[in-house]
């Protein structure tokens, strides 16, 4: 059974970096006008801005700050590398609080030239070590399970029952799950994993778009919804089945999209909303 | 703890796609001239031959014909597609039996315009369907399960927990697993599933390339073992203490290699067969 259409744009957000030729500035109002209810803030999009200001303008531009994209990267075989990483993730939690996002997303990241299980040791050890100041600043974290064809430098966490195990083992309300179509879609244990994570109280974030066949590059050939073969009514009633009734993102990377005329692209998300998230 | 060196090259076998601009006959006298005594035959290197002659030379070569690539390519929505595949598959028992190969590797396919479920469905029944075939001309059939990165049109079978579901539920002496470190490296229960394959006597095959950071073509951009990611020594070390101790099958889809001089790449798999497998 999937669920229902969704007859009105109440819950669509748009992350920043599905439009990335406009400014952030450019895609509130753009958003905005076409009764987009939600935006997610890729770190990138508040470059030279100052961030409270920023968070602002958007709420006067009738915008929700869903969450800010992302903090994470934290395996590395060399300590100094790790510390940095521990730096910029409370960078990133003092921008998610002053820009009122009270979410961050995590792409855990992952080190090539180490063992995977060290990576995911570390990605524990990372998370763990932030979370006190993730908790002072009221802003969560959500673990983002990322395809296994990222498993090489960008999260070593490619399963969503890995990212339930690791936030179930975390145990801290302030730290869940993103689920997101494009990297879970493909996945037998999808919907007792989303099922686990909502009894926990950990499905945190839903992220749309679709996998095109064929796609032409690893990183940036994301489809729209309807577009490719992802069920995304499908998992969206199983995710809505969990308890997780909150914004449906959608994040984009594609070049082909990029390159268009971004008014039109916009037109083109939320038909494709319509008809198929 | 991995496996010690491998200090011969008893075990090595080559996929005729691996050194594809060579016909046969040429890696037939290639590989054997080198010291290689296994062969994977892909069923693009049959064509125009007479089969039972190809097996005959190239066992002349010193060659074992370890297995025959590849059936499968079961799943589609159309019923007519769905019987030509059968057809298709029997045609390859047929062509394993000639040639004396007497595995068969099954890429299962997949069909993106309909549910992963029915792919998967579509996949048991079309083994089933070709088992008494199999069975009739003494030929093993591998059950491969691919990278979820070829979920939409390539395999639906994503994981080796399904791949041994699917064995356990066929319940043959004729149906097993190919295990292969590119498509499955990344999954946190390899190591388990990699012992339950075994407990069912169900590891037919042990296929290696590596994953290169960057990997840049989802299909034609696989590493040699030593440049990119893959504990293939570990997996190794994982495979045969599973009980396994058949022929190691390097299998490398590379458009940069392809474009080298062969028998220096010949020459580059061997050295690395050594140093990294």
């Amino acid at each position: 059974m999937s669920s229902a259409p969704l007859n009105d744009l109440s819950r669509l957000c748009i992350h920043t970096i599905t439009t990335k030729p406009w400014s952030i500035e450019e895609a509130a109002e753009n958003y905005s006008a076409e009764g987009v209810r939600g935006i997610t803030v890729w770190r990138d999009a508040l470059s030279g801005r100052d961030i409270r200001k920023t968070g602002d303008m958007l709420r006067q531009n009738g915008l929700s700050v869903v969450s800010l994209c992302r903090g994470g990267f934290f395996p590395s075989k060399e300590p100094l590398k790790r510390d940095m990483a521990i730096d910029d993730n409370r960078r990133a939690i003092d921008e998610a609080f002053k820009l009122g996002a009270n979410l961050i997303v995590l792409v855990c990241g992952a080190d090539p030239s180490q063992p995977l299980e060290d990576s995911r040791t570390q990605i524990y050890e990372g998370i763990s070590e932030i979370l006190a100041d993730a908790e002072s600043a009221g802003v969560k974290l959500a673990i983002e399970p990322l395809h296994p064809m990222y498993a090489d430098t960008r999260s070593a966490i490619n399963t969503i029952a890995q990212a339930n195990d690791l936030a179930e083992k975390i145990n801290s309300p302030f730290v869940g799950v993103a689920v997101d179509v494009y990297h879970l879609w493909w996945d037998p244990q999808l919907e007792n994993e989303i099922k686990r994570c909502g009894e926990h109280q950990h499905l945190m974030a839903f992220h749309i778009c679709d996998w095109k066949s064929p796609t032409v590059d690893l990183l940036n050939d994301r489809g729209l919804m309807g577009e490719g073969c992802i069920p995304i009514r499908k998992i969206r009633s199983w995710v809505e089945a969990s308890g997780f009734n909150g914004f449906i993102e959608v994040e984009i990377f594609s070049n082909i999209y990029w390159k268009q005329e971004q008014s039109e692209f916009l037109k083109k998300i939320i038909a494709a909303y319509r008809i198929h998230a």
